[in-house]
C-alpha cells in the first residue's frame, strides 16, 4: 500500500518571472580556476536569464474560503520580496544577497525560500522551483 | 544518504482538459464579504477557465505489459468521471458537487480525486495536478 | 526571387490573458437550431476559457529609441481596452459588444482589433491572434 | 506541522530529448493478445515519438561552487548514456536493452535510471521524468 | 501605410497530433550518398516523432454563425485524412504517399495540404504548419 | 478567392537560444531622458534574458532531397553567426554590433537578419522571430 504521507494536504502553486543579469564567480578563487569551473557562465561582463519561478505552498484547505492561502497574498509576497529585489537587476552587483554568494540557480532558489519563509504560515510547507532556462531548473524546500 | 521511499514505484501521468464557467462564492456570507475575499472571482455572472488536469497514478510495473496501468483505461476513467461532468459546464449551476461547495482550484482537485479514487486500484497511489491558469495550479493526493 | 513586401517593416508582439465565461448563441434562431449548430458551446448556463491574446504591431523602427512602439504603451492599451473589459466577465451578459454579437473566437478577435485600432498609429499595421484553447485559435487584421 | 524530510536538500534538473521508433509487444504472447492489449501501439512496422527527458539529481549544495552537481557533467552523462544510445534509433531493433524488454515509457524510464545511476554519486538521489507525448509521461526513481 | 491585403479576412487554426516512424531516404541514391546527406535520419530501422500539426483556414466570417468554418468539421477532416492515415504508422512502409516520396517535414506538410484541400471550400485559404520537433518546423500553403 | 502569393513556397523554421545581458540606452541622451524612456530596462548594471530565436527560410523544395535547405547547415549558420556572437555575452559591452546601437529586440532581430542573410541563398526568403520574453517578441524580414 502507498504510504499517504501527504494525503490530507493540498499544495497551491503560483508562477512569477524576473529577468536578471548575473555571472558565476567565486571571489576566493583565481581567475583561471573560476574560468575552468564556470566556463562561459563566468564572463566578467555578465550574461542574463528570464527566470521562471514557481512557489508551492502546502497545507490544509480552509473550509470557509476553499483556499490553502489566498493567491493574491502569495502573489503580493512574491512581488515584494522577489520581483522588486531581482527583476531587471544585476544579481551580483545590485543585491545584498549575492554580493558574496555565487548566484547559481541552487543558491537563488534557497535565497528566495529564505526571503519568502517568514511571510508563509508556520503550519504551511514551502517549496521553490526555479527555471534558469527551459532546460535547467532547480527545486528547494519542504 | 537519500531515503528511497518511492524508489521501487513508478508514476504514470495523463493530461486532460476541460473548459468551465464558475464563480467563487460562500453562500453563508454577505455579498460584501464575498466581494472582499474573492474580488473579481466573485462576479455574479461568472467567468471561466481552460482547466488543464494531470492525473498521476503510482505503483509497480506489471512485468508482462510493462504498464503500471493501461493509459487507455485511465483516459476513459478521466473522460467518464471528469470531462463529461465538468467540460462546457457551469460548475456552480450544472454540477451536484459544487452546488454548495465553493469551486476553488483546491476544492475541484479534491473532488476530482474523490471521483477517480474508486476506479483506481487500492494498491495504486493517486495524485491530482490541476492548472486553473498557466500561473495558478494546485496538487492533491498521495 | 522572393517579393519583399514586408522587408523593411518590423513587427512587435505582446501577449496578454483574460478569463471569461461565454456561450455561443444566435438569438434569432430556435433553441433546437442553436443546439444543432453550436452543440455543447451553447450550454445556457455558460462555460469559459482562459483566452491568450497576442497583439502584433507592424511598422518602422524609430532610430532614436530602437522601438516600433513602446511596449509599455501597448501593454497599457491592451489593459485598458481588453483586459478591463473582458477579464473575469461573462462576455454575453457583462459586455456591450456581445449583447447581440455571438462571442465566437472570430468575433472576439475582430472586436479586440476594433477596440485597439484607434490607439495604434495610422502608419502601423495591427494584427490580433487569439487562443480560445491551446488547440483552437484565430487571427485577424492587416 | 509539515515534516521536512527533504528540507535541506536541493534538486537540480536537466532536460534532454531523443527521437525514436518503437512498438509495444510481448514476444511471449500471441499476435491477437498483443493487438488486444497494445492496440495501435503494437503496429508491426513501428511508430515513433519525440521523447522529452528530465533528469533530477538531489543532494547538498557545495558551498564552494554553489552546485549540487555541475550541469555540464550531467549533460554529458545524459548525452553519452541516453542520447547516443536511443536518439534516431529503433528501440526494439537497435538497442540491447529493449531486445526482449517491452519499450513502454515505464520501462524506458527505469532503463534510463539504471544507465545513469552509476555515474551519479551515491550520496545523490536520482529521479527520471520521461514524456512520451505531451499528454503521457512517467516518473521513476528516488 | 500598411497595405491591407488580408484585412477583411479571418484565419481559424486547429491543432492536432500524430506519432509516426520514418526515415529519410532517396531510393535512387547509393547508401553512401543517403548517409552523407541524411545522416542519422537515414537509420535503416527508422526513428520517429510526435508531429504537431496546425491547420489554418482563411476566409470571411459567416454573420449568422460567427464562424469562418465550423471547427468540428475541420477537426473531423483532419482526423479522417491525416490522423487515421499517419498516426501510429510507419510513414515509409504503411502509407501510399511516402512509398516513393521522401518523408521530410516539407513533403509531409505538402501531402497534408493536398489531402485536406478538396475538403476546404474554394473561397477559403489553407495553410499547414507542421512541427517535427519543438526546434524544427515547416509551413506550406496560401 | 485567396490570392496565392506564397502558395508554391515552403518555409522551414529552426529554433535556437542564447542568454545575454543588456541594457537599453541611447548614449546621445541625458541620463534622465534614458530613464524616462527606458525605465527599468535602462538599469546601468544591466539585466538579461533567455532569447528564443526562430529563423525561417522560404523557398522551393528540392525534389531530390525533399529539403528547402539542409537544417544542419542552417543550424550551423545560426551557431556560428548568432550563438557564438551573443550567447553568455553582454550585448552592450562584448559585441561590435551593439557598441553604439541600442539592443532592443527590434534591433537585435535586424542585426541577426543581416548576419545570416549572406549565408542564405538569394533565391530564399529569410525571416527572424525573436522572443525577448514569453510575452514580448518581434519579427523581421521578408
Amino acid at each position: 500500500m502507498i504510504v499517504k504521507l501527504r494525503s490530507m494536504k493540498t499544495t497551491v502553486c503560483r508562477e512569477a518571472h524576473f529577468n536578471s543579469a548575473h555571472r558565476l564567480h567565486n571571489s576566493e578563487w583565481s581567475d583561471d580556476r573560476n574560468q575552468a569551473v564556470f566556463g562561459k557562465c563566468n564572463n566578467p561582463t555578465y550574461h542574463g536569464h528570464n527566470y521562471d519561478l514557481i512557489v508551492k505552498v502546502t497545507g490544509d484547505v480552509d473550509p470557509e474560503t476553499g483556499y490553502v492561502m489566498d493567491m493574491k497574498i502569495l502573489k503580493d509576497l512574491i512581488e515584494e520580496h522577489v520581483i522588486e529585489a531581482f527583476d531587471h537587476k544585476n544579481l551580483n552587483l545590485d543585491t545584498e544577497e549575492f554580493k558574496s554568494l555565487n548566484p547559481t540557480a541552487e543558491n537563488i532558489a534557497r535565497v528566495i525560500y529564505e526571503k519568502l519563509r517568514p511571510g508563509i504560515g508556520e503550519d504551511l510547507g514551502l517549496r521553490i522551483v526555479l527555471y534558469e532556462t527551459r532546460r535547467n531548473f532547480v527545486e528547494y524546500g519542504e
